[in-house]
């Protein structure tokens, strides 16, 4: 893929060069536009604007929707007034809702000047909505029948509407005051006899969400169900909008990404890796690095309460980085496992008491496993005395039990009180973890050797 | 959702136990299919077979689909044969290969022995095709067209084929040797004169995928795309089957659950948590545990080495901790960072040195925020010696540049090498980078300490 683009890219540019427009105009129009943006996305930006005038008007909107935000503003300054009501014109409404909210203030009002005000009106509707909300990623483009229509005159409704595919594909059954009864899909439709009502035709259960519900809980049903798109109701079960499920994939990767980058210690960003700043990347960093810094000196004041320990049997010292390591490779392991239960909808709070038992066992059998293959090995390779063996031991296997029953109950707590629980993996695990598995050291330490 | 089916399943069981079949029925069948299973696996597994008998033959077959492997093996045991026919012939044929594929190899056979010859036929060309490949994905059930058919015909044979919904949306036109010439959307086809043969209203630039393109790389497609569905080809450009978005969407979690496993040391499984066995989780983790604290050793050796040096100066000591969890933590941001830019095909090989170069600045930036925070509090609240801070802050430095290098250059020469980057993450990074980190301090101790 990319390397047709690559060659692709100097045709162009020669191309341009050359001022052959017709034949760039001729390629152009053979492309998906998120293809045609990609390839903008790698030529000049001056070459741009002229490019994108050669585009056919519903391709020119299709492909500025896929561009990058900068190479979008670029453009976006460059058009005059009618040419950006092109664009504005051809847009959904929620591509256009996307647009108006990365772009600059003074870029918003030239877009929503040029807006018809039947989709200005729909762009400040979807504005509304939370962040992250069913109704911010919602379109209001929609088609809705009422009840009594025949199947001939919504065949004809649905040819005058002329909205894309993709919302086409499930219309949906309103009564007067606009509360969702039904559903019907375009092919049930074909198949129907011209002159049923819709009502005798429709799924009267139809599975909507509320404006308000969770973007990552509609992905959730999107994936249970098996749906292309889904109707959006109001609290008085009134169809608002509909979420498709194209803007459900870039929900769950979003949402997976986000999930990841917190259990990395990263503040998460909607922009990708290589298109962010030097200080962008570490601005969303160093926050967690400082506080983990402190974090860990808890550790190092452990370390220095146990000086004389340490003086007295400096082979313990050797052994401290394993331990700490393990009981955080435990920890993060049961919290992982929890934390993508939860955003998987697997796991729930309700299910804290099943999770750690099931921990302890698993912990039981890990910390058992570990400690028997170290004690040969410290017997075996180390060398050294059976009490230090015993006591390495002895605190590996409770680091383990101990790792793990804090890795899986955080993650649950967390979200009881209302903390993101991915915040809660490896790094803050891997902190309380570490000091932890010092006192314990210690403490068995101070029991069985004769210090 | 949850709390309504706990409710539900209540007034199941007690319908169950009073007997009132024809309420249960008229219960049932209001139900969506995944609702249906959802509840069926909170109820008792003796009620089951019983239940499902009472729903009509599509729901039955579209909730056997939904129910987990061994509510699925339980009563196909309890099948007679036309039972089993009639479920059987109710799948798809993408649903049905899920089934095959995770039954044990008797049922396997029966099944098989059900399914009428076409449908097997179907079933075990999709099972010859490599796990995580687009033709093991894929469902062969999909509608085409020869050219020259008119829209009229087109519209007939739609009727006659009667596939479902989803896979109906596109169809797609084939020239006689089967060659993918063309797409054509159910809309453009209800849209379109009666008379018009398919080759005018079709799209003749298809994009399809290789039956052997990795299912990753679907997804990633669908998600730039926009697709709904997509055509997927053999060698010779010959339709072979369609991939639909509701198992990309099955993909796009999957994919990020394996990636999110791997980061913290766990092999991926294809169960969900709660469903796993404690010996299942067991095997998952425990290796891995090993393998870390086999390597964890070597930083117990260098340690060892510097016996003296530490004895030296006890003060060391405290800060270990702290260094070697700076270090993981900045190695693991920036390889988590490079893993996930990977897995979204926003990064690749050839980036090497644009991301090498920004984790440079970045390294840059946070080891100097982090040493001067750090000085500070080793002069105000530690209050060592001038040269003891210097050591410290200089390792503190030098360790970050050094894990951000490491954790941002082994996912990226990994993937080269052919490994799976996202097993470069943190606790290999960790481990890597608590050795140097050892081995920094001490040679910068060595030269700055009187020691």
């Amino acid at each position: 893929m990319t390397e047709k683009n690559v060659t692709l890219e100097s045709t162009i540019q020669a191309l341009v060069q050359a001022k052959r427009y017709t034949t760039l105009r001729d390629i152009l129009v053979t492309m998906n536009p998120a293809d045609v943006a990609a390839l903008f996305g790698e030529l000049e930006v001056n070459a741009l604007p002229l490019l994108f005038r050669l585009l056919p008007k519903e391709l020119a909107a299709e492909t500025f929707v896929e561009m990058e935000t900068d190479a979008q503003e670029l453009l976006l300054h460059g058009f005059s007034d009618s040419e950006l009501k092109d664009v504005v014109d051809e847009l959904y409404v929620d591509d256009a809702v996307d647009l108006v909210e990365e772009m600059p203030a003074n870029v918003v009002k030239r877009i929503l000047r040029q807006a018809d005000p039947e989709k200005r009106r729909m762009i400040n509707e979807i504005l509304r909505y939370p962040d992250d909300s069913a109704g911010s990623i919602m379109t209001t483009e929609f088609v809705d029948f009422p009840p009594n229509l025949t199947v001939e005159d919504a065949e004809k409704r649905i040819r005058r509407t002329g909205f894309n595919k993709e919302t086409i594909n499930t219309c949906y059954v309103t009564e007067p005051g606009g509360r969702l009864i039904g559903a019907v899909s375009i092919r049930t439709l074909l198949l129907a006899e011209l002159d049923d009502p819709i009502e005798r035709i429709m799924e009267p259960n139809v599975i909507s969400v509320m404006t308000t519900e969770d973007q990552e809980s509609v992905a959730q049903m999107f994936s249970k169900y098996d749906f292309t798109a889904m109707p959006v109701v109001d609290g008085e079960n009134r169809l608002v909008g509909i979420v498709t499920v194209d803007d459900v994939l870039d929900v769950l990767q979003d949402e997976a990404t986000e999930d990841i980058e917190k259990m990395a210690a990263i503040t998460p960003s909607d922009k990708p890796y290589m298109k962010m700043s030097v200080f962008g990347i570490w601005l969303a960093r160093v926050p967690w690095l400082l506080l983990l810094m402190i974090s860990a000196t808890f550790t190092g004041l452990i370390i220095n309460h146990f000086e004389n320990a340490l003086s007295a049997c400096v082979t313990l010292t050797a052994y401290i980085p394993m331990l700490m390591g393990t009981g955080g490779n435990s920890g993060s392991q049961a919290s992982v496992a929890v934390i993508r239960g939860l955003s998987l909808g697997e796991v729930e709070f309700s299910d804290l008491f099943r999770v750690v038992w099931k921990e302890f066992r698993v912990a039981l059998l890990c910390g058992l496993t570990l400690s028997v293959c170290n004690f040969g090995k410290l017997m075996l390779f180390d060398k050294v005395g059976l009490s230090v063996a015993l006591t390495v031991c002895l605190t590996l296997a409770v680091v383990v039990l101990a790792a793990k029953m804090i890795g899986s109950m955080l993650p649950l707590l967390g979200q009881k009180l209302g903390f993101d629980p991915a915040v809660m993996a490896s790094p803050f695990i891997t902190t309380i973890v570490d000091a932890l598995a010092l006192l314990i050291y210690f403490q068995i330490a101070v029991h069985l050797l004769p210090i």
